[in-house]
């Protein structure tokens, strides 16, 4: 595909897609660059032309032309992806949905709303915000809801409100032949078909590119109780999670912010944490039934030696609480001046959560290396920021090896490589181990949608 | 594949199955009968042959056999599917797993467990009960989690818990080449490659046949409180249901029962209810919150005029409800004795279900029809059952008439064909209606998994 004749083919779309689209098709070397390249250390590769597009049928010409020449295709939304997703190994037209930002429908009774790809997830809740209701999936990054649909994003609330694959209730998606369809309706369940919702949420855009999304909204609690809850170990913060979640308490976020993060954070976000393991938390409910939920809590941690608890009801207290959490990768990033920085993530039954973390912990001090560890304990996910200097290659070696480990460990544990990063570029090597003989039945599902493998090569389980 | 050919091949399949498989292969007609036609007025198909099998390896050495002649496979549980799922049009063989009925692992910790495909929901939660443990998808019948898993299965408690889509963590499968695949980790939560654990569910067989399921579990709420509500009508049933959820309540069960409902089961289930539209409800929680929730609910209900409300705590009379609610079915069937019965369901956004239901009533008493109705009103899903005499072939053909106006008219509000029974061999002309230009995709999708055709040939989307 990155043969000269692709090459002129590629030359070809550009013409034609610029003969309708004019100056919204950019080749600007700095456009392309920033579009080929996230902020991990994943290389990065520019595309030929990013298309900036403005509706579904925009889109839909785009395919097609690109069908037509056999040319590559790279969904982008915010570029705040973690797994080198957008880079354009094999050259191509990136196209930028980030203009389709418009609010389609928020239906209230139904709690439901269809958006275009490029709302963001901050974008959404403001604008439910007077309606009462609210979208409950946060990854790190303010990130677009279709990037978030593709890689099948999650976040802190996933433990009582699901991830994208429980809240996205069907797409419109351009499929790699140039056809647009949806894939289900506004009923909250249905038997009819195949799941293609589910199918597409997590290709990355290796299926067809996703322009609009229907989501699950949901009311605003009545009342919201943070706490924050220090623990003398690792165990003790998972021991308290399975106790929680075993007798049903309905946690809407449950956290884990290790020792280094909260030394971070106290730096960064100016707080003021006993350095230790401790868990940061969130009951959402009645007034009468979130503060029985943080209480109930409190019992469990007191059993387990956790405390001082302290618990926030105020809206300014919990936002700057969780703004430390979501500014977590900036807070040990400015301990680490000069250093790269790797993010990932893995995730575990729970019942092996804090083996998994501490053994990677332990591997980590035997390495000499930096890496701060947070995680959605509820879900058994949990995330490490590697830090290292890349010019220096032993250490790099050391790094990748820790990396590599971790993710055997997870694996062997009965768990998964990502929890909510996603494969991208960055952990393709990794899906043979993970998923065995099933990876060739995903495969044959890419071949039959996408037969030219025009649809984000080289991503997931795209060869 | 019907060809004398075909059945020449399916022959030498029974002989070559029937060496190693012994007297577990049956070809008595009473048998194969038995595994063709289910309760339905769906005219059914016998197979060839039904083999009992007893691992996923032997299920293997059968679809080997099927493959390599062409055979058809078709999946049985415990036969209690609604949609002509398990008839066998083409002939073939039925592989029926009710004897692959082992709990193979709980973890109580990580809140999940492994089944063999032929254990039942119900045999599940006796297994469970001692550990404090419960699975809640419950449809009308005690089915096979394999075969729940299979039609994407829900019930009375989906509003809370979900269905099989939400409460699948992954399964173990046959595909049609006769490789074995486990579809996922047991993690929570992964974003490594396609979600063909969600590709399975609901796809009636026709992709793989699914030998073992991994499953989410719920803890037994401290407290659980039954109520019942009557009210003025559908319409107010189905307001205070929306303002419920809007609320953010967390019913665990909130179902609509007609009036013609009602009268039967007061008369089957020995019940007292007060003849009008009316709610069955339950709530979940420790004994505070359920019973704050519940009397939330009551306060919710008075101002639509409904009421008297009564509620129920204890374990016996709660059982005594839902069984009633569990014999729908029944009980109505007992009031028209001759009649065939047709059970069939749909399911919109909540916000028109009131406006469906009313319609689809209205519909029938026009036509003179006997047609019942109970809603999973908190997901917009409801049923319908249909009673005929199919001798007469005008009452017939009204019959079938208003059921196809209710399909039209679930899928103009923005709804499905089906909420929960599937498609099977009965809904099939309505795939195209629903999912237009996204059917073709479904379809490449059976073609690559499937390419010879030969798992349930002729359902859901196989063409």
């Amino acid at each position: 595909m990155d043969s000269p004749t692709a090459k002129t083919s590629t030359t070809q779309t550009v013409t034609e897609i610029r003969q309708w689209l004019g100056d919204r098709l950019s080749t600007a070397p700095a456009v392309r660059e920033q579009h080929g390249k996230d902020q991990t250390w994943n290389p990065g590769a520019a595309p030929d032309a990013v298309a900036f597009v403005k509706s579904t049928e925009e889109v839909q010409r785009i395919v097609a032309t690109c069908a037509k020449h056999r040319t590559p295709i790279i969904p982008y939304g915010t570029g705040t992806s973690l797994e080198g997703h957008f880079s354009a190994p094999f050259g191509g037209i990136s196209i930028d949905l980030s203009q389709m930002n418009r609010v389609l429908e928020v239906n209230a009774a139904d709690l439901d709303c269809r958006v275009e790809a490029g709302v963001t997830r901050k974008q959404l809740n403001t604008h439910l915000r007077d309606q009462g209701l609210f979208f409950p999936v946060d990854p790190g990054a303010d990130a677009s809801l279709g990037g978030m649909t593709a890689t099948r994003a999650s976040g802190t609330n996933a433990v009582r409100y699901g991830t994208m694959r429980e809240n996205v209730l069907n797409v419109t998606a351009v499929m790699a032949n140039g056809e647009i369809i949806r894939t289900g309706s506004r009923a909250r369940k249905s038997s009819a078909g195949y799941d293609l919702t589910r199918l597409l949420v997590g290709s990355e855009g290796t299926l067809g590119v996703i322009t609009e999304v229907a989501l699950k909204l949901y009311g605003i609690p009545e009342s919201i109780v943070s706490a924050v809850c220090p623990f003398p170990s690792v165990e003790a913060c998972c021991t308290a999670t399975i106790t929680a979640i075993q007798m049903g308490l309905p946690v809407a976020r449950i956290e884990l912010v290790d020792a280094e993060h909260v030394k971070a954070f106290n730096a960064y976000s100016k707080l003021d944490l006993v350095v230790t393991p401790t868990l940061f938390l969130e009951f959402h409910g009645t007034e009468a039934s979130a503060r029985e939920q943080a209480e109930t809590f409190a019992a469990i941690a007191e059993d387990l030696g956790g405390g001082p608890y302290s618990m926030a009801t105020k809206e300014e207290d919990r936002q700057k609480l969780w703004q430390a959490r979501h500014d977590a990768f900036w807070a040990t990033k400015s301990l680490m001046p000069g250093k790269d920085s790797f993010a990932t993530d893995v995730c575990v039954p729970i019942s092996r959560l804090a083996e998994c973390v501490t053994e990677t912990q332990a591997d980590l001090a035997a390495n000499g290396l930096y890496g701060p560890i947070v995680g959605h304990v509820g879900d058994g996910n949990f995330h490490v920021v590697l830090y290292c200097d890349r010019n220096d290659a032993q250490e790099y070696a050391k790094v990748k090896a820790v990396y590599a480990r971790m993710i055997d460990r997870a694996i062997a544990m009965g768990g998964t490589s990502t929890g909510e990063h996603g494969i991208g570029s960055g952990k393709r090597d990794y899906l043979a181990k993970e998923h065995g003989p099933a990876l060739s039945f995903m495969r044959a599902v890419k071949r039959a949608l996408d037969p030219d493998n025009i649809m984000n090569p080289g991503k997931n389980v795209a060869i």
